[in-house]
């Protein structure tokens, strides 16, 4: 799957503050509106969630990621059809009841931290996140991970071991890291943990394909 | 992650018809309304998904497998937080907006065929599924696979190749084979493939412990 893609649009990495370096800019119809950061408190995070979500803003070294729940409008790719699409992780209209996340940088240790609280409709077993839930937040970390690190690239391959069930509601810790490059390659690990370090949930690796915009437009 | 529990609740795998197969139990506040099942054709299907639907429908080596929004009720295990929860692959109000799908089960074979198409709410790079929901389908069809060959397992693997980027409203085809059983262990692979075999979309393997009521009960 690619991740980074709307810089590859604008043909440059922006590296400033939220605005410039969302991922997702307004649809036409909404250009002069600035779209809601999903990546802010909001009442349905629970004080686990809000104590490391403050930790990690207080923390010089680490840089808060926005979030949006639409995907990138194109001028001439489809415009139509992107203002009426939403953005897997962020398509439940209700907060709190999905898959709840923020995320920080860390670029000199190459490292994103995800925050993540697995809502009631994230449900699988009874009471515990979906393992493709898990999945699917495990990938988006991952993937914001490469964009920030190295740009646009494809997952390749997306490798997960399950450990132990996760409860709804919990606050869990995604903490993925860049543990390789060889040439267009990059080996990225990923440790999936309970708010507190006591449990273990899942351990993955995910090999991400550079590109190049020319291969982009092609594979699109 | 864990799949078939509302048979283990049961105490017995049933195998008759939808009623009584089904996964998820009506919630205690509507134990007199039938749920909704979801993998039955809607409006939103596409005519390539409605096709091949009817034509598994007409093929007796497949049984169609019945699909619900809500994880299982049961008796004494947080019985109001059930009645909150969404199953995580069908959490979305409107139809054809999400993960569509269906699934068909071959007895003799081993095998299930899901039958997928990705809504416009499923968006990763822009006019195609995110990878997260790629893998989420496959983990889900994976599953149902253990349920119906062998009964409760945890996954323990999910493995997933990317080769191609699949479109949103496409039709998809996901057919997981047990390939092979090695005591508790149970291998399963899986193809996902567009509806006219043109382009191979993914390649996945899964590794399933299946697990015994007491064991189960221990975990969650």
């Amino acid at each position: 799957m690619l991740h980074g893609i709307s810089r590859i649009i604008r043909g440059h990495r922006t590296t400033a503050g939220a605005h410039s370096d969302r991922r997702f800019s307004a649809a036409p119809c909404c250009a002069n509106q600035e779209p809601r950061d999903y990546a802010l408190p909001n009442p349905t995070w629970s004080p686990d969630t809000k104590r490391l979500y403050e930790g990690l803003s207080r923390d010089r070294s680490w840089r808060r990621l926005p979030s949006y729940n639409t995907t990138v409008h194109r001028d001439g790719i489809s415009p139509e059809a992107d203002r009426k699409t939403r953005f897997f992780t962020r398509n439940l209209d209700q907060d709190g009841v999905g898959i709840e996340y923020c995320m920080f940088y860390n670029e000199a240790e190459k490292r994103t931290i995800c925050i993540f609280q697995p809502g009631p409709y994230t449900e699988g077993p009874p009471g515990h996140a979906h393992g493709g839930c898990i999945a699917a937040i495990i990938d988006e970390a991952a993937g914001t991970l490469i964009e920030y690190s190295s740009g646009p690239a494809w997952t390749a391959n997306l490798n997960i071991n399950y450990r132990n069930p996760i409860p709804l509601g919990s606050t869990v810790i995604i903490d993925s890291r860049v543990e390789k490059v060889d040439g267009r390659k990059i080996y990225i690990s990923c440790r999936v943990r309970s708010h507190d370090d006591a449990v273990l949930y899942n351990e993955a690796t995910a090999l991400f394909i550079t590109v190049k915009s020319e291969g982009l437009q092609a594979k699109l």
